[in-house]
């Protein structure tokens, strides 16, 4: 077998990172070399669940050390982090999956609205291929910067790209209504993730204004190739749970919609994605959770097309697709380490 | 002061039945004297919190031993169980609040094909009046029978009758997205509301067919007063946490759409009604949980309507507004013993 | 009825307080007059459980503001907060009930041992009284200074007095295993508190160290009379659930322990105590959360007594107690406002 | 790479065994053959998380079937099914892990006294090796039955394991509160474990009465190598959380304790057990979750050892600690497929 190749963790305190560095302990190809963060502590301390699994410590990023040390970056940085070293990475030939919003949405314009900061590498937006492997697989084994998607936008878009593709459905008439754990709201504490707020209780958040719903649209808008964009109403709910996402999404369809056809539909779409089961149940949550699997079935109710689609947010929707990526892009079977 | 009231809980065992009592032990103008279940059992074995609250045994259903005690009976019974003894309460004179769904469908064809059995009491049926009061508070002092409306239904009822009422919103548009703790499953073991199965996982169920939809159609149509009936895509959602509904409603407005003017026509709509708070936040269910509270909110999005409307499902949804119907029976204030 | 007397609430934002104000709300002989928060806002805001039950806005404290107001203040303050203004609320003639740590401890150089300040109220430390009614009742109507008992602290000494007072048990064998639902730690946002960290875990915190250690030492040697002083080992943990503590208590018997003896015992100790129930099942926390009931059992294993107590600590723990001293106080019954 | 050995899992219904069959698919030395249930089904319609990972479907148990497919097999059964088909897999040649209470307990008598039916098989009962690889390592590889370890019983044993060998505590003063995710109910439905009952609650159960507590005075008793019994009193507690188990122990030394020494006496002790990480920090249940480490630190309080042991009940405490005897079955590296 080859020699692992080695890859950075640059911000390596969330949860995401977490996850990321545990499946790629696991990873046959890789060896994780460096991890940053600005705390200057062992991972393990930062991790305690890491204990006797790796002895590294995070040093501060330095784009010189990561080229020195590994040939693949993963960014688990807020928005605006990312693009602030991107540039410098790619500068010296390491490859980036990025699993912030930086590089999602494809306008800077859009970007700027939605974000609230100018972008600052053009380049790299230009050159930024979204990394979600069911509908661009064939773009991201050559690709040197991945815009991981979003965990939210994950479970949404594999739930309508086979009806949007399809021209299914009227693309103004999609609702999303999406239900998410609480690890989706990040490891820093505030009072609205803090236990005693959030737990036994559910609360939307964002209404009409969540970063994800353009990164929808824009992605649909694509996959749907032409015609009139995708608008969605997407409206986030926090569930007391540590991880999980459930998107039930409502659309009209042009046409009559037969719920066998449909599924017959998504499992002929989703043949070659080993990572979506097209389920006819009704999933839940933990059927994915600690999985990089994203399940989805689709029912007709009233003449309306409803679409259930769960996913871990923390695995398919950051650092499990981040590996599927990196597979990708080494050439590696998608699944590897992944199961 | 007047004497208590004599009122009987039938069917004691339940969480509703639990919740109610400890309300009905803090009413000045009620007193429990009887409660039955199946379980020949102290009241407080049945229910643990309920020790040094109450000395009552719970006894077989006896519907003169009832009468004879009591002025009004509680029934918090599963559906068919309710209306095979509310002719022999109605005979003896006892006034009835029944929680079961019996009475809520005034069609007795629509009762069959959603609950599977024919209805037994036409005469019930027609005399019943649904205790919503914040819509029919009117017809309840009166009543010999009320109807208790359903958790879920109470949430979407109250969220949208103002929409409805004023003709605003397209009455086949209507989504309601809704979200339950586990006590509304009821508390009868079974393997989906086992811990470790419905704990840190969101799923959907019944979605399509669940029993609340036919009532939250009838009730809406009925409120909106004539017209083309109101046609509801209602999807259930089981969420890890013990109590509380979360009802989002989306629904696309006949004309132009103001937030502000909804939250007005909403403030408006339930200013005679102490236990709906119109609030202009993103509410939680934690705010109304073990409360007789609704919290409700709206927002445009994209032109489309949302609501959020949250609740107790035991109490605001069961047997807050039961004793709500109570109050209003007797004359007494319509918040007694419900603060 | 007499006219309610005035009462204000020092530190309304966090959960004690919450409790507090929503028990008062329900207080027949009481009235919220003043609350007092370094955030200038509408109660609601601060907690929108209390939507459309009160229109108090806080304001910042003033001692003379809050005598012209108040006959009574509840002080629900971090420790050495309250000291700094319970001298001038005493001079001004308001009766305080204080539910910091801050008079507690009766001898000063204990509590600078454990909370790292110099106690600067020696005058209020003479004169205060410990707010546990089942132990000091008969001192707490005439007192103007109540020191309101930790959570932990009422859970562990109302489990132990009578064993201590009869003199049953060594006094230097005592295991206290805690069990502490997350409100407990307060308020304010902490990664230790953030919900996806406490969720779904079971940790130890302040093994050794935590400052309900020594209350409970001095409280139960006092209840001793006389004798070798009480020396419990003391582990609290953190459970992932709002409210409620459970704890779990080892000691060795001096004699021959026999369950259904001190089964009798408890209950007879407790006669006159509305508000502990001494069962012979083993209790949850449930059955008296959201209640001001302390539930109490005793067991006998291989000779060594196991006492089991149960309390809300929001409750029983912290704002119900406070209204039982409050109650005694004004002369009241001592459960008004807390059934 | 060998040929993977075909094993067989029977009982698949439960959660050990969804536990066992996903570590066993990700085993490079391993292939699941036969799965066997009363419930006639597809493994992934019982487990809707393994869909897409496997096609077997479930069978009725036959141990000529077995002994067909599989040369090893794991007994996912509830007490005395294991007994009753034990001999007829060892007739047969097939080595068997036994995840079940029946061969645990050496003496058949302690066994009918405690589990209340009478020990049928005591050839099994005499060849049994208690499957605690970190005390018993090297009697494993050639063992024919593996009596698999309970999950209190680990995190117990593994806290006090070095206490006891070294000699260093009084046998009869030992204390273990434990406390235990839901999981560790099984799967039944039943009132206690009905999320509603169990959610937002601790409650202790079975006190005294634990079957775990003979097995851990057995196996501790046999590891002090003679001299008195240890006799613990030992009692569990149900968390509401998913998974986990955290045993507090407390134990008086027979000399001085001195924390640092005791910690480095637990590092010297498991230096060669992968799976046991001796920290100093104080773990939560979450760092060991979902994987197969036992965390474990000590201190010294007040004279008293305390000892704080985490691990995850169905993985350590069941499935995991299975596929660890396994693999020295075969020769494999103890940790393969476990991390």
């Amino acid at each position: 077998m080859a020699e692992p190749v080695g890859v950075a963790v640059v911000g390596a305190s969330g949860y995401a990172a977490r996850e990321l560095i545990q499946i790629l302990l696991k990873h046959p190809s890789a060896k994780v070399t460096v991890a940053t963060s600005r705390q200057d502590e062992r991972l393990d301390a930062l991790h305690p669940s890491l204990a006797r699994r790796t002895d590294l410590t995070c040093e501060p990023f330095d784009a010189d050390r990561v080229a020195e040390k590994a040939k693949f970056a993963f960014l688990a940085l807020p928005h605006t982090a990312s693009m602030a070293i991107v540039p410098s990475l790619r500068e010296r030939g390491v490859r980036v999956i990025d699993l912030s919003a930086d590089y999602r949405l494809t306008d800077a314009q859009v970007y700027e609205d939605w974000y609230g900061h100018a972008h600052t590498d053009a380049d790299g937006l230009k050159s930024a291929v979204y990394g979600l492997p069911e509908l661009f697989r064939s773009r991201i084994p050559s690709a040197s910067l991945i815009a991981n998607p979003g965990c939210y936008t994950s479970a949404s878009i594999l739930g309508l790209a086979p009806l949007v593709k399809e021209n299914l459905v009227e693309r103004n008439s999609i609702v999303i209504d999406a239900k998410s754990g609480v690890s989706g709201g990040g490891r820093s504490p505030k009072l609205s993730l803090h236990y005693p707020e959030c737990n036994e209780s559910v609360s939307a958040y964002s209404v009409g204004r969540h970063r994800h719903a353009p990164e929808i649209d824009q992605v649909l808008s694509t996959a749907a190739g032409g015609g009139d964009p995708v608008e969605v109403i997407f409206t986030p709910h926090l569930i007391p749970m540590d991880r999980g996402i459930f998107s039930t999404i409502y659309a009209r369809p042009l046409g009559a919609a037969v719920e066998h056809d449909l599924i017959e539909l998504y499992r002929s779409f989703y043949a070659d994605s080993p990572f979506v089961r097209v389920v006819t149940h009704l999933p839940g949550t933990k059927d994915s959770a600690y999985t990089n699997f994203c399940d989805i079935t689709v029912r007709v109710v009233r003449g309306r097309i409803l679409v259930l689609s769960c996913l871990d947010n923390l695995i398919k929707g950051a650092s499990g697709v981040a590996v599927q990526n990196f597979n990708l892009m080494i050439g590696a079977p998608e699944t590897t380490a992944l199961f």
